[in-house]
């Protein structure tokens, strides 16, 4: 059995049935893929998988689909492959994901690109939104796209314009890994504005379908194809979503998968984040800066660091300190028991506080009387 | 012991210590106003309490106090007054608010305005903010409010610009009630720009405080301030916050408490939303319209609609009817061979889906090829 004989049977196996056809997969499975694609041929199958394949039984483009496949550099990728994801597709295992259409691994992959699909989904995170983006969605999901890129993980997104195309474009700009599932062929650029944009990602990432070639991109393909790009994701992140979203549904993939589902929010008076505002009111976790992502997606103890809080004059001043500082007015000076009164503290208690507050700079006194030092340094942290 | 002997003994007890005082709080509750009065201006009293008024001892305004309030039509509200809102104040039993700093109820209060307290705290909602706030911040902020007051729901803040102003003034617009909270006396109006804004809730909501007339606001006020526009919600909206605001303040204080904490998003890129971000990360429910706000403070059974979602032509398809739609081309016409190739299905298995499409209106044969109609009805939901 040659490996080319396998290659063809593969690529013939690939367009007999819609994928997923699981009754197909079990098929190949026990059968091999050169005996499978015979019996097939010979009509010797069981009537469930008979039923399934009975429209394009008779279609067999294998050698033109491989051909076109080298001349462009790409490879089909089998579960009998090295790179074959097997530990990302265990999500397929689980029923909740069974029990949603088309819930199940496909059954092999046509793709093109130097990224390893292996690798890519041992340290990837999907970026996906609505073709409707606004400025502010394209910005962010650019800015998340770019950091995330920048720190090694590959970002996975779907190709459509907006926020999928500026999530690419700008892991490309970093000379990241970016990862585009097709729901249609590997040959059928969908957008066809995205062609050049598909065609740079070819060259330093990945482009990847279960679709074979020639194949057009239909609503439900669009849908199969979002499992894929969630099982391919230790994190989805929703950058901007309409209320009705193929967003929706990968982040509803990722759920079933036990993935985390992330969500970007925007201004509530914008339509394009209605849909994120629902994933978050579900639980969906905010991001708003890349690390946040790398913190899940990442390896442990890729923690992100606290966002940085401004620091006030006030800071690290004790109870008594504070209440003594406040009651010196903002301009002009105060006694003693000006103060007490003010702060409602006995006389004597003053004393303390204000002494700690003189030694670091913060008060001053003259003639009897406190008065605040302003511009004093700042504390140390 | 007349009326205004009592009152005289509230007035001058509410300077003596600084707000709150738990041991003068005691005091009172043991022997009476007007015998506790007495007490501690003979100095009997127990040392731990002799401490907390030494200062302002000597300090005796209330006949001025009781003058200027009365003239400006204003009430103490005391523990005594069915007013007295006793089951919002019950949150200052928990251990969690009693271990912050200040985390007792106030001993009384002064109050100008018609709105009762305990129905302000029986349906109430805070909606809080940075004063650096943005014109998003303010129009949410102003829409949310008017949203509340509308459905009777009391808006209670801190009179502060920005987010605080916004929500006040939306409340006013819609002839709602709005709570103004202050951290210095009630004839202190602060800030000085508010002036107007406070005498407007004057006359038709509460402004109320627990600091004695001409007290100053300062800063430890605002934080002793903040639990009580927490204590008096059921719910504390922030609606624009930074990283270090005083609205995470009485957010944290709400959370103590067992308050619903709610934030309401807003771009990542937004330094006035970072802090709302922040609380959604930990937990805060997010908000996006005045309902969701009436589904945590109303009464039972009162729950926000979902929002609406948008149709499109194949809601209500069956998984075969839309995969044999889809197989149909955006122009022209396909014959039975042609959809059943391209939806993957026998070709027997697609007659029936189509007849249905045809029934319904969204396809239509003609000389044996089928074709979408455009401009097909809605389908009833």
């Amino acid at each position: 059995m040659t490996v080319d004989a396998v290659r063809r049977a593969w690529a013939y196996l690939s367009r007999v049935a819609e994928s997923p056809c699981p009754a197909l997969t079990a098929f190949v499975a026990g059968h091999g893929p050169v005996e499978a694609a015979a019996r097939i041929k010979a009509g010797a199958m069981p009537s469930e998988l008979a039923g399934r394949i009975a429209a394009r039984v008779h279609i067999d483009t294998a050698s033109e689909d491989l051909e076109m496949l080298d001349r462009r550099g790409g490879r089909l990728i089998t579960p009998d492959d090295t790179e074959w994801p097997h530990l990302a597709f265990t999500v397929f295992d689980n029923d909740e994901v069974q029990r949603r259409e088309s819930g199940r691994h496909p059954m092999v992959l046509w793709a093109i690109g130097p990224a390893r699909l292996d690798e890519v989904a041992a340290r990837g995170a999907a970026i996906v939104g609505t073709r409707a983006a606004t400025a502010y969605g394209e910005h962010v999901a650019a800015d998340l796209s770019a950091g995330l890129a920048e720190r090694n993980v590959a970002v996975v997104s779907g190709a459509a314009y907006g926020i999928d195309g500026a999530a690419h474009r700008a892991a490309l700009g970093v000379d990241g890994v970016t990862v585009a599932v097709l729901a249609g062929g590997i040959d059928v650029p969908y957008p066809a504005g995205h062609s050049a944009l598909l065609h740079r990602i070819c060259g330093t990432g990945l482009v990847v379908s279960e679709y074979p070639p020639g194949m057009r991109p239909a609503r439900h393909r669009f849908l199969t194809r979002n499992r894929l790009v969630a099982a391919l994701s230790g994190a989805t992140v929703v950058v901007e979503a309409g209320l009705r979203s193929g967003a929706a549904n990968t982040a509803a993939w990722a759920e079933a998968m036990g993935r985390v589902v992330c969500a970007v929010p925007g201004p509530v008076t914008s339509a394009a984040s209605a849909g994120c505002h629902v994933l978050l009111r579900r639980g969906a976790q905010l991001i708003s800066r890349p690390e946040e992502i790398i913190e899940i997606v990442g390896k442990i103890g890729e923690l992100a660091d606290d966002p940085e809080h401004p620091q006030t004059p006030l800071d690290g001043l004790s109870r008594e300190e504070m209440l003594v500082y406040e009651a010196l007015p903002g301009r002009g000076s105060r006694s003693i028991e000006e103060i007490a009164v003010e702060a409602g503290m006995p006389a004597e208690q003053v004393l303390g506080p204000l002494a700690l507050l003189e030694i670091a700079g913060r008060v001053q006194r003259r003639e009897g009387q406190w008065r605040i030092v302003r511009d004093a340094p700042q504390p140390a942290r």
